[in-house]
């Protein structure tokens, strides 16, 4: 009965993520051992390591899990020939964030703890480096994405770059999640706003000379 | 003979911020002891511990030492009653960022890679939390003054709350660095052109009514 199987490997394989999850948001990557992971699963070694090699693939397990949710924001998103604004980008992405602040239903915890420690880690570990440059690649190429169609809209300046315009509104998806753990006063609603009004300036006000269609 | 000591005591401390900061830079916060960053100095003990009680203070010392090139990019920017787009406040930051990604001048490395870690280590430490929250309300603040001063001159709508954008723009210099450090072909020129084109988007192009001032 291989769905059954199928079932069961999946459901394993989470028990072993949430625990691992748990002592990385918990005591960070370098207080936890394999043997605290399999100790917090409540599985043996060999069923653990059936699963996970080594520390370092459950780290990217548990990043990927995160992950999950801004692929399928964007997913929505970009469905079809939509041609959401910068703001509705962030939107959508801030608030699947948002939701994952909350424990992750399946791995227990505040995923975003474990990004940041993950953005830390790939200083010194050239394996993760190397996966946290394909993600972020790939999360920038969809805001990319957004940039090319509002470009081709012409609601972008012809000459913008659309990757270089993807990266600027990565760093505001990777901002709230910093400032959303690290600065106080700092939430979902009151930071698009604040997107919302630096991406929205309005005309600046005529001092010198009458607007070409006033009537003096 | 005042001087000569305290220009002995700001070189002593220089070197032993100099050390710490490269053991930081290369193993992490976790890999490095007091122990280490006494024999890296290659200075006693004592002397060590006249300047900082323990590695909290030099997190904290090292840290701040990289604030100083932000504070002064904010102070020049902010001179008298100059009222500095978005754009420029962000130019500013980042240039001053991306001087100190060469090895600062007086600790001899790439500060913003400590930065990263401290980022990791507040969610495990609440003094370095406390301190990380201070100076990023600091930041912050810096950057809601360019957007009150902007928002006085009619440039941003008149129910923007100023430190909701400053947040949005504090993100897109956190992003800089994380991106910097992690991802592919980022770099502070093509950064900040999209920064710019994201900030600057042309008038939709009307496709349905002619334009008001129009002639058929």
């Amino acid at each position: 009965m291989p769905r059954v199987s199928e079932q069961y490997l999946a459901s394993r394989r989470a028990e072993i993520l949430s625990a691992a999850a748990r002592l990385f948001s918990a005591n960070g990557f370098h207080a936890t051992s394999m043997a605290d992971v399999i100790n917090e699963s409540g599985l043996s070694a060999g069923a653990v390591y059936r699963y996970f090699r080594g520390k370092d693939e459950l780290i990217a397990a548990v990043a990927e899990e995160g992950l999950t949710a801004a692929d399928e924001a964007f997913t929505e998103l970009l469905s079809e020939d939509a041609v959401p604004s910068p703001q509705q980008a962030l939107a959508a992405l801030i608030r699947a964030i948002n939701d994952r602040m909350t424990p992750h239903p399946l791995i227990g915890v505040d995923v975003t703890r474990i990004g940041v420690q993950v953005w830390a880690e790939a200083l010194r570990s050239p394996e993760l480096a190397g996966r946290a440059n394909e993600v972020y690649r790939r999360l920038r190429g969809h805001f990319a994405e957004v940039a090319r169609r509002r470009q081709a809209a012409g609601y972008l300046p012809a000459d913008a770059v659309p990757e270089q315009v993807g990266a600027a509104m990565l760093s505001l998806a990777q901002g709230f999640i910093l400032q959303r753990l690290l600065v106080d006063d700092t939430d979902a609603d009151g930071y698009l706003a604040g997107v919302t009004a630096l991406l929205s300036p309005v005309s600046p006000p005529l001092t010198s000379a009458p607007a070409p269609n006033s009537r003096p």
